[in-house]
């Protein structure tokens, strides 16, 4: 990553692949939150691209929405503008 | 993740990802530190599996090792004994 907007454009794809999963699967924030072991709150941050997600939180979410986490990582698709 | 020990797990298989890739493009932990902006002590932690790494200096590491993120998340290799 070369600079800032990098860093807030990484989240945001990131908050992006986690959302459209979990709205395929048709799971609220709070089904994914529950599911997870993780705030409701902090689903959506890191959906919106405002949190530096530790990578053991990536995993809780991968496993709670049937993915790898690599799946999340797909840093190649266009943040929503 | 089920429980504790899963997650040292991971974060050690983690940590033998980026040490294998690094070994393999012969650098030390102080040119991979110097090349990821990253201070020397903390890969060695995050090598050693200490580390409950953010995905930005996750990001940092595969840049610097010119590898993918998802490349150093592969999870299904045994951590080593």
């Amino acid at each position: 990553m070369r600079n800032i907007n990098d860093r807030d454009k990484v989240l945001k794809i990131i908050g992006n692949n986690i959302r459209s999963i979990r709205t395929c699967l048709n799971l609220s924030q709070e089904e994914l939150a529950f599911k997870s072991g993780l705030h409701r709150t902090y689903i959506g941050a890191v959906e919106r691209g405002e949190k530096n997600i530790t990578i053991l939180n990536l995993i809780k979410i991968a496993n709670a929405l049937e993915v790898r986490v690599q799946d999340l990582l797909d840093l190649d698709k266009e943040e929503d503008k």
